[in-house]
């Protein structure tokens, strides 16, 4: 018999069908029970009358794998609106012990360190693997809005000669008896391949070897990369970022609305979806520190960056003044962007780099770049670093390139923000940190 | 005036119109010269009758990036059928030196690790190029067909504690004073995440530290990985197989016809897709042998795996008997198979694990899994591995694990071979290799 998932079983009211999954629970009650089983979808309940397989069924652990097979029956009552009765149960592969923590209770009931320790079962729980389908219809919406907007996907390296921001922070490796490092992140190669297509993207991993332990970074983490030619200024690249934003929520709003009803669940709602504006809102650095200072008092004058609060003061206004959970705040000061980033031509001392604020929280950094040859040899002598260890990146521009720019998203930062865990580990299916190199 | 791609000139004959891209080559003739103007999409061909631009232009290099107004004129004798006239040329970003190679012709005129050497510019050259749009589509057509069959797209970690597949070859580096390696396939992480999600991919970066210097290897490569439970047997990991090769072959064809008639070019036709076969045929492993030896006069008896001169037998057999451009042989003896592959119950020595043949190179190795924790404790136990490196994997199975298989295309072999060129290190963007750390 061909075996159904759980969330088709509305569909077979009446017919006798085959289903296959976890043990999730075991209810039992006085003269029946209740089994209930996880499959790759969801989870269905099946009732139990017959003594001889209950005591059969109260011997196995959680988590074993089960075939069952029996009739589908309406019930208003049963989650999904119907029950599986009359089963028959084989057993695929049995559990060899109770598993960790619970994973049948609305949330896991244990600490993060313990949950990140046994991951390999903890993400089936129905809300941890929730997160993971919101991570995967973001990276399917990344990619089809910029696949309509003619960019191309591409493959870059992540074992390289030289680091990509700057050399504290990178993991070294032994290449055959060379020095070598994780990429840092794809800029260089991205900007290179501007020369070749125009128009790039890319999703892969990202390294920093950065020593702190923070809720919002990691030491492995999935950037989401754009780099497009031929702009005018950064507000090309914002909008294309405004357009990437706006493909990841339609994405994950027409294929995650079960999961935003499970992570939502907590406070007895869906989740709910930020807008993306047609056009999200902007603000210069300076105009911002400004206004930062009028409200709070603070004397910001000379600030490089923003803060934490900052930020955070910045959501609530851009909530209020703009009813948006998203703000562009553009023009940084340039001597605290990468090196690559293009000065405002209008304004000395301020970039065109731009940073996207979610909700408060630094989403996403990007800008113009530079695009001139002597433009990139006369920037890295400024700032004391090694044209020869650019060797690649710096034949690009010898070669002829546009003016460009593009950003970078990190996944599980957007993902975190998105489904309002406080912690990138959660949304990170094993997560690299100073402590953590396993499972 | 906004910009338009030069493949969309022929909608807009009669007008004034502005174009940009790369100076990719000028053609002086007596009293007039034609400037080919490369843009991320293709080429357009612009005539200069103006004797102050033709000779502003001869003092451009080729790649010099610029814009152009002009007027599109339908002409038969041009490539794409039309031409701008009356330009007006803007230089956006000057070529500094000439490119190391010649990029307007057929084919780039160095030898491979020249070419190598200087591949952000040579990518730039139509025919390299096109060669990862075809890489691009296959991305998009493997995962297409992986969403349609309800699998769940995965980035699992690339710095990982253990040797996935053993520890030879792998790149070792220091994770904040503990030793930590590069992740040589993301095997053990999708089968955990089959108690997940069932059915789950990856596309991602693959590291084997192997030092050999072939065509057909690189230490850094893309793997197309796929994972599925609940599964009968191996056959129907094949089939989705299957059903993935066909998805990738359909989005090429529908994505990528300029490239093919571009590849095809040497030989004066479009490259043609290889048909995949509802059913690819399918052959045991020792009845390939057998087959081999009764052709050939050789004594196979007791191979534990085919030579590549088998396998191009194989493929030519294929093509032959079954007008097939693939072929599963399964069934490899298990001692020659990775730890975790399931042996064929019916036939002891033989396992369920299976190779793809394409046009008589292996292009993919899966199988069915072994699922049950006992299995895992033995069998790393006779091969002398120790458990407590595995403790995440053999936690997923401690906690039931459904009968499991998947497999792992390489996404540079399986170009190479499409796009028949012989090494993979012009279907890698910037392959690294024994050698080879830059650009």
């Amino acid at each position: 018999m061909e075996r159904v998932w759980t969330t088709q079983l509305g569909a077979h009211i009446g017919e006798r069908v085959r289903i296959a999954g976890w043990l999730h629970r075991l209810r039992q009650l006085s003269n029946l029970s209740f089994l209930v089983v996880r499959d790759g979808q969801g989870l269905a309940q099946v009732v139990v009358e017959d003594p001889a397989l209950i005591a059969r069924l109260a011997e196995l652990h959680a988590e074993t794998v089960l075939a069952i097979e029996g009739v589908v029956v309406a019930e208003p009552q049963a989650p999904g609106g119907v029950e599986i009765h009359q089963p028959t149960v084989e057993v695929l592969a049995a559990a060899v012990a109770p598993p960790p923590f619970d994973l049948f209770r609305p949330a896991i009931n244990a600490q993060l360190p313990t949950f990140l320790d046994h991951a390999p079962v903890g993400l089936r729980h129905p809300r941890q693997r929730a997160i993971f389908r919101v991570a995967a219809a973001s990276m399917a919406g990344f990619r089809a809005a910029l696949t309509a907007l003619q960019f191309v996907e591409i493959q870059t390296p992540k074992i390289v000669g030289a680091a990509t921001e700057g050399g504290a922070n990178v993991f070294r490796l032994d290449y055959f008896g060379q020095p070598a490092y994780l990429s840092q992140s794809p800029q260089l190669y991205k900007q290179i391949m501007v020369g070749v297509f125009e128009r790039v993207f890319e999703v892969g991993p990202a390294f920093r070897a950065e020593p702190h332990d923070t809720p919002r970074h990691a030491n492995e983490f999935v950037s989401l990369d754009v780099e497009l030619g031929f702009i005018r200024d950064h507000f090309e690249v914002m909008a294309v970022l405004n357009r990437a934003l706006a493909g990841m929520v339609a994405a994950i709003a027409e294929q995650c609305q079960p999961e935003l009803a499970l992570l939502g669940a907590r406070r007895g709602e869906a989740l709910v979806l930020p807008q993306v504006p047609a056009a999200i809102p902007t603000i210069h650095f300076a105009d911002a520190l400004e206004m930062i200072s009028r409200a709070t008092g603070e004397d910001l004058r000379g600030e490089p960056d923003l803060a934490p609060a900052h930020e955070r003061w910045l959501g609530e206004w851009a909530r209020r003044e703009h009813h948006s959970d998203f703000l562009f705040v553009w023009g940084y000061p340039t001597a605290k962007r990468a090196f690559y980033t293009h000065p405002d031509p209008a304004r000395p001392g301020y970039s065109r780099g731009f940073d996207l604020l979610f909700r408060g929280l630094e989403l996403v950094s990007g800008g113009q770049r530079l695009h001139h040859y002597s433009d990139y040899l006369a920037v890295l002598a400024e700032r004391g670093m090694n044209p020869a260890s650019f060797g690649g990146y710096l034949e690009a521009f010898k070669h002829g390139m546009p003016p460009h720019g593009g950003f970078a998203i990190g996944l599980e930062r957007w993902v975190a923000r998105l489904v309002e865990v406080p912690n990138i580990r959660e949304t990170t299916l094993f997560p690299r940190d100073l402590t953590r190199l396993t499972p």
